[in-house]
Order: structure tokens, then sequence, then C-alpha cells
């Protein structure tokens, strides 16, 4: 029985895969590998309530972007990375030309859940100037962005903040930023989520809030997740588990319930590196015309 | 013929009576001057269309703080002046014991334009543990708190964006800070303004966006803001006109146009200081048993 | 035979208590409980060579202070604490009334290492006034100030740099904060420790510096470190043994090598805060006269 | 006779001109304009004592870069700008490849007068490097840096900090980054003035402090300095006296007496901007091999 929880679809594969004998196909399933700029890219398909029971994830497509070389400071990995993630951004944004609302979840003041008030500081913000130069920006796709907060710091859910933002702003479209929870240390701050299926705000880092997606949004919902926390719980109980302990005394583990997470120590650094390339590749996938150096201007 | 601009009612009528013969009465206002906790305080009242008229500022209560000893760093200073702020804006509440929105109005990253979000970090947010921890929490009033950015890093007005959270929230009431221009230096972060007919925002620094007040918002909007710019063109005019000079060369002022400010050199701490005096005001206007050291940890 | 290292002393008095037969004599170690202002308050006295080899720290005196009811949001916490830490903090200051440097040691833009930076913006500067304003400042401590950056972003090393400021400033005593490591999560950010033994920067995050003590500096130094994280690797290899197992395969844990630490959900809030508790008790035990209100105004 | 205080050679020779019958001549003074990357240079030179006392500044080579564009957002700004203001470092800089200091002056958190330790950050920090990687670095410029602070937060002048830096660190050179005052709002924020005569720290805003220049610490000393704003007072007496007015009722600019600056409205944005550009200039001048890309990805 497969009950471990993962914002990733890529570890949730991982973790059935671990379970089952058979590790090549989950019914309901469909997996891809590919690189892309030099990115390896895997993307899973949940097709069917098959994969949904499997998985745990609702039925969409599940966009990993691994993201080569941004830790060795490569000369040129940040425009690398930012073509191959506004490449598969581009592949679940919806087709029409409509406005876009790019919505930063979580709290600008607690380093490892500052991902999405960060990239919506490099998202180039341009409904009111389509609106009123219509001479010069007329032609620009319209993109409001907002930083909704958290439940501690407004008393109001991410998603209602973002539901009355959109009754006001009505967008076709919702563009969400989130850091997530992962179980694998060698994937924070690494990896980059793209799904066409929506979020539910903080169920990474413990509390599942109200859904933000399609039902309950009434626009397309794509989401763009980088993890960048392991829970200190999760980790030790897997790694117990791993090394074949399957009962552990509850006294070597009490420490860990007080919310302790495990995280890099360079990540102040990292989530304001990650946060640009997030910010960058939604510009260049609403804007196909532009380029980087268009975007450095227009943002400077 | 009166008409300069000023978002201060009692600057408007200092100004007003510069320009009078008669320097004590203003048809349709009444003025008020007393003292509280050490602090000068102003009231103006604008009582009908003729009020209006000669002060530019609609019908309502304006009151003026004098933050007398701030800037000389009394040991008590910070809790007079809460206290006094705080029993000002108290008499402009509505009496009920209704839920509240505080709105922090202006750009967090631009120093002058920081008071309202910063003021908001200080507001104690009880909205959400009133609902889910009714036991502890069910008697205190609920508190929801939102820093709507600016139009140039959303797309949005404040308005529009308040407007949908509102729809949402649904509070009894609006209290929103923001940053003021004033045309007196020695006005400069030594003095709030609290007023119940909402607010006009930017309009300070250039540019009138949609009201926040009852009208538009639909429940009663109270105000606090706070002069923290001169706008350098507007001192220029002053000054020279003061000085006896009502013709200037066009090439003398040339150089004001391009979104000069005067400001005091301690900006960055003046601002942080105030907004956390406006914040406890707030605090304790809204919930008049709790003391200061109270709310000093709960916000910890 | 003992290993493990820590940066407290009463961490490696209870790992040597745990490896021994005999838990309660250490040859050469003395140790003392008590409670201060409602904080439990450990000191350790290492008294020679035998001391020494037991616990791998220099003879000296290690006393911790508990920071009870920090997390809890007591209303008065900040002051009992401030009291407690004030007064060992004393304890070990020289007795004369000669003029101080405190160093803030650590990166300021690595949360957890940012503690020092910190506290020393809570720290009342007072050299220049002394100097400046004998009729005023005439009677106080003279205080300087310094916070030296991390080898990787001023390519000098803690030390050389405040040896440098020591030749010019002649303190007759240096105070350093830093943020340090500890083996047990219940530790962190609730935890200071003061040693009159001096310190080597870096030892709790993998690379141990140049130290700074009295015989390299040439004046006493006192240190105050908080432990804000755990070594990932540490951790799980500390709770892998306490489950039992002596050998772990080196696939389990191969990706703990990355840098990766275990630090508190809420460390920034933390952090700031303890550094604050830091900066005043500093303050107190320097100038003995001042309040805290006295202190906040001087800051403000 | 000639008393308006400038830390600008450029403005100083400007105000003499105005002030002299024959403005194209000034003994002891050589000046000369030309274009470098669509950049206006001026390059002034003090020649000897009479240079000296009409501009009242020592004997040496002040070089002014106008940062044409930089403001317009033009996509190749940065980098063209970069490079002008590296060509010009370049010429004042000795011509050996010994190592360099860069330091940092003034406020990090008084936003005009941050731009030297902005700066700092994106200076290239090699000195540790070459020292402890020579495979890798061995080839590379040492550079070490810091920013020492100001006085109100150390307690000592930043003459006394980077002094006693200096004798451990021995550079062979020393870059000075500092944020200036100058007389026209016009230059705020798009001129960087480059010297090799070193500078007064704090001149700019008010008191001047010991000097640091070869004489002082021993080594040459090249300056960049930036003005980011006017002082209100010589501001509003400058303009006074061009609109006619020589005397002035002190009542009317009493106001101005209380450190009030004229500053862009936008001086946050600016000043992180012109930090970078400076930085990067640094690196450039020192390293001349390297691109922007390449130091982009070392700093990443």
């Amino acid at each position: 029985m497969f009950s471990k929880r993962t914002d990733l679809a890529v570890e949730a594969r991982e973790i059935w895969n671990e379970s089952a004998e058979d590790t090549t196909k989950i019914k309901g399933v469909e997996a891809d590998d590919y690189l892309r700029d030099g990115c390896n890219i895997t993307k899973v398909r949940i097709l069917d309530k098959d994969g949904e029971a499997a998985l745990e994830k609702p039925v969409g497509t599940y966009i990993t972007v691994e993201m080569t070389g941004i830790s060795r400071h490569e000369p040129d990995a940040f425009k690398r990375i930012v073509a191959a993630v506004a490449a598969e951004l581009k592949l679940l944004l919806p087709v029409d030309k409509g406005s876009a609302l790019v919505a930063g979840l979580g709290n600008r003041y607690i380093t490892p859940d500052a991902i999405g008030p960060l990239a919506v500081e490099s998202v180039m913000v341009t409904r009111h100037l389509v609106d009123r130069m219509p001479d010069v920006f007329g032609t620009m796709r319209q993109v409001a962005a907002i930083s909704p907060g958290v439940l501690g710091t407004t008393g109001m859910e991410s998603a209602e903040v973002i539901r009355g933002v959109i009754d006001r702003a009505k967008p076709s479209m919702v563009i969400i930023v989130d850091a997530l929870a992962s179980r694998k240390l060698s994937r924070l701050c690494h990896t980059i989520q793209i799904a066409d299926t929506g979020i539910v705000p903080g169920s990474g880092v413990g509390n599942a809030r109200s859904a933000l997606n399609k039902e309950t949004l009434g626009v397309p919902v794509i989401s763009i997740g980088v993890p960048t926390v392991v829970d200190a719980a999760t980790m030790v109980s897997d790694l117990l588990e791993s090394a074949g302990l399957q009962e552990v005394n509850p006294e070597t583990i009490k420490d860990f319930s007080g919310g302790m997470i495990v995280t890099p120590k360079e990540i102040d650094t990292h989530v304001e590196e990650i946060a640009r390339v997030i910010g960058y590749a939604i510009n260049i996938s609403l804007h196909p015309d532009l380029t980087i150096d268009d975007i450095a201007s227009f943002l400077a």
C-alpha cells in the first residue's frame, strides 16, 4: 500500500516503483524522459482514475525540469535553463493569447517559502501599460501579478485573495508559483515541476488549504513549483526505513515534531536565483518575441 | 484663488488662511486644537459644500497628531505616541465590534512609500484564528490585512485589489495606511493624519487613481496617512513665492521636473519607526483590552 | 573513545556521559545547574588537561542559558531572558571598566549564520560619542562594533579583520557573537552559550579557521554563541547510531554530503529575535545602569 | 570669491566658470571631453597649486562618466556603461598586477548612502581563492573587499577600519566606492566620478572625516563616487541666488536645517543598478580577460 505524500509527481512515481514488483509500468500513467537545452526533462501524464489512485495526484500533465548546471555556475546556465523551462511551460499554456495573472504563493519573509513572491518580482507586469499606452504596448499580452501573502500574515487563504483578484482582473489563465516539499535532498533547489492541474497551497509544508485549480478559479491554472525543503520528520522516517528499520523507538524521533526542515546551507542564494529563472521563463513563454536582454531592460 | 494641492487638511487650512484676510474663520470648517499624551492634536471638520470648496477635501473629520518626542528618542515616546494615535483613531472607528480589514498602500521597496506595507507587518491578524480556534480567540475582533502593491508592480489599482478582497473577506470596515505628500518640510515624518473620508491613493505623489471610500468600497473607510516627502518642484515654487518672486524663469526650475523629492536623510529609520507606531495604534484601537506588551508578544 | 564534534560544552558533556559508564563525574570538569529569571542555566568548568581531553574544549568556563519562554511568546519573556543572559555574561567580563569591541561573526545574508551581524545592530556604539561629546557621554564605557564579514565575501579571515581593527581601536576586551552548530534539534534557537575561551569561527559549519582568543587577539575574549543548525549528515549518523545501527550503507546517506542543514522552519524570525536578546544583554552587562527602555530609545 | 563646496571636480569647474569672466581657461587646470561607448566623458586634470586653489580639490585626475541610457532602459545600456566605466577606471589604476582592496564606504541601511556597500557585493573576491586553490586561481589578481561601516554604527572612522585591514591584507592599491553630494539635480544617479586623489569620506553629507589617500593609506587610492543627493539647504540657496535674490529672509529657509535631502523618487532602484555597474566595472578593470557573463556566473 502506497501512502507517502510528496508534491512531485516524478517522486510519487519513484515511490510507487520502489514498492512495486514491476517497475516499468503504472496503470493509467505515461512517462517520458528527454533532454532539452542540456536539462533532463521527465513528463508524467496521469491519464485516469487508476493513475490518480497510483500517484495520489489528479489527472493531468506534470513536467519536471532538472536545472543541470545552475549550481556549477556555468556562464550560460541561466539562459539555457530559462529557455528549457520556458519551452516546457509553453506546452502547458492555453493556446489563446489571453491575459494572464501570475500569483506568487508563500511567505516573502521565510526564505525557503519565498520563491513565489520573489519570482513575481521578475515578472513583466503589462496589464496597465496595455490599457493606458495602447500605442506602445497594444500588441503585448496583458499580465498582472500578485503575491497574496499567507494565512498567518493576512488572515485569508491565498485562494480567497486570488479569487477576489480574479473577479476584478478577469484573466484568461492563472500561473501559480510556489515552494514545494520533496522527499529527496538531491532534488532541493535543482528541480522545477510544471503542471496543468493547479495546486493545493501549503500542502508541502504541513497544512492543506483550499485548492487553486480550474474548478475553483474558473480559468486554466498552470503551476510552477520548486522543492526547497524536506520535512525533517519525513526524511528521518524514510531514512530509517531504507536502513531496514521498520520499527523505530518514538523517543528517537521525538525531536523532529517541532517543525524542523532540511534545506541547503546556501538556501538564500538558491531561492533568489531560481525565482529569477522562473520569472524570466514565464516572461518568455508569455511573450515569445522577447529576448533575455529585452526583459532585463524592461525590469531594470 | 486657492489652488495648492496638499494631502493634509491641516495644511490646506493653513494655506487658505495665508491667502485670506481673515485668518480665523473658514465658512463650513470647524477646527479644534488640544493636547493628548503630550502630542499636539488638531481636528479639522469639513461640514458642508462651502468647507469642501475652501479646503478642496470631502466633508468629514481630519485629525492631525504631531508625534512630539519621537525624534528626540525619549524613553517613553513610543508608548505615549501610540496611546495618542490609538485614542484619536478610536474616535473615528465605527462603534460596532465588527471585523476589520487593514490595507497597507504603497510600494514596499521605495522607502518613503513603504509606510503602509510596513505598518501592516505590525498589525495583529486574527481573522483565521477566531475562525479556527474559537475557544482561545473567540472573543477577539476579527482583523485581516493586505498589502495590495502598486499599479506598476501588479498591473492593478490598489482599489481593484482591495475591492476583490472585500468581496471575499466581507469586513465591516476598512482601515487604510498610506504615505502622503506635504508642502512643509517640518511635517515630514512628524505628523499623522487620521480621517474618516477615505483616500485617493497616489494622489500625493503625482497620479490620482480611483478613490477608496465608503462609496466605492461599501463599508466605512478610515485612513491613516503620514507625510514622508515634499515634491521638489512644489517646494521650490512655494519657496520662490514666499521669497517674493512671483515670476520665475522656467530655466531655473527645469531640473525639478524629473520626479525629485525632498525627504529626511534618515528616512529609512523614520519610516520603520512610524509604521510600527501606526500598527500598534491600530491594534490598541481595535482591541482596547490589550497592552503594548501583549501586542509585542503576539507579534513576536 | 570520544570523537563527536560539537560547539557546545554542555553537549560535549552529555555525549561524554552517554559513552561513559559513570555518568556523574568527568575528571577535570565541574558542572553546576541553577535557575535564573526563569531560565535553566548550566555552567561547565573545564579545569585542566584532563577536562580538555574529555570534552575537546580548552580550559575555561562555559555557561549555557536556556531561553525558556521565548518561543511561547510570553509577554515578559524578552525582558526576563535579557536579564538572565546579561547577568551570566557579566560573570565572565573582565572587572575593569575598559573599552569593548563587539564583533558579529558570520554572513549577514545566510539566515542561520546572521546572528552575529544582526546582534551588532542592537549594540549601543559609544566609542565616538565618548570621544567627541565628553560632557554628555564622558562617563559611559566606550564600545565599538564590527561585522567583519566572512572569507567568501571579503577574501579575509574574520580573525585578520578583527586583529586589524583591534590594532586601531585598542579595546580592553572583545565580545564575539556567532552562530554555532549543535547535535540536538531541541537546542536550536533555544540556547545561548557564553564562554571565556574565545572561539574558532566557522568550526560549527565545517571549516576551522584561525582562532579568536586571548592568545591571538591579545585581550580577553568573551564569546556568545547560539546553535541555529544541525548538520544533516551529523544528525543522520547520530540518529542511525541511536537506532542501534552501527554500520550504515554509504549509499543510504550519500545525499547528505552536499551541505544540507536541519533548521527550524521559522529560522528567519528566531534569528532576529535572538540577535536582539544578545544585543540588549551585551548593552546591559556593559552599562549596568541602563534599563531596556533606555536602550530602546538610544537605538531608535 | 569662490566658496561653494561640491564633491565633483566637473561641477567645481562649472561653478568657477560661472563666476569667472573668461569661461574657457582656469590656470592649473586642463579639461577634455570625449565620447566612449556612447557615454560623455569629461576629464579634469588639476595640475598644480593654482588648479587646487581654483577648484578646491587636490592635484590629480578626475574623470566623469555620464551614464547615458541607464534611465531609458536600453537593452544594452548595462554592458555599454560597464565597458565605459571599466575603460576609464583602468586609465587610473597602477600599471602593476598587484593585489587590490575594494572598500565600500557608507551606510548599507540608508538608501542614498548604500552605493559603496552594495557595489562591494558585486565585486569578485579572489584573495583567499588564489591562496588556497593556486592550481585553479593562481593566475588571477588577488582582490579583497570590505564594507567598513560608518562612524555611527561602528564607533570607528572608515579610515581607521581600512587602515587596520590594509595592515593585515597588504594590498598594492585601494579602490574606494562612495556616495557623493552634487549641487545639480540633473547629475543625481547619472554620473560617476573616478579620481586618483583619494577621498574624504562623509564630506558630501556634512562632516569631513579623515582622508583616505596615498598619504594616509600608504598605497595608491582610486576613488569611484556617485552623486545620489543634493543637500536641500544648498539647493535652495543656489536656487534663490540663480533667481536673483542675494539676500533671503532666514525665516524662509529655516526648515531646511534639519538634514533634508533632495533625491530621485526611485532612489532605491537607482542605487542598486549603479552599484552593480560599479562592481562589474571594477571586476573588468582588474581582470581584463573576463566577460560580463563570466563575472555573472562567478558571482551567482
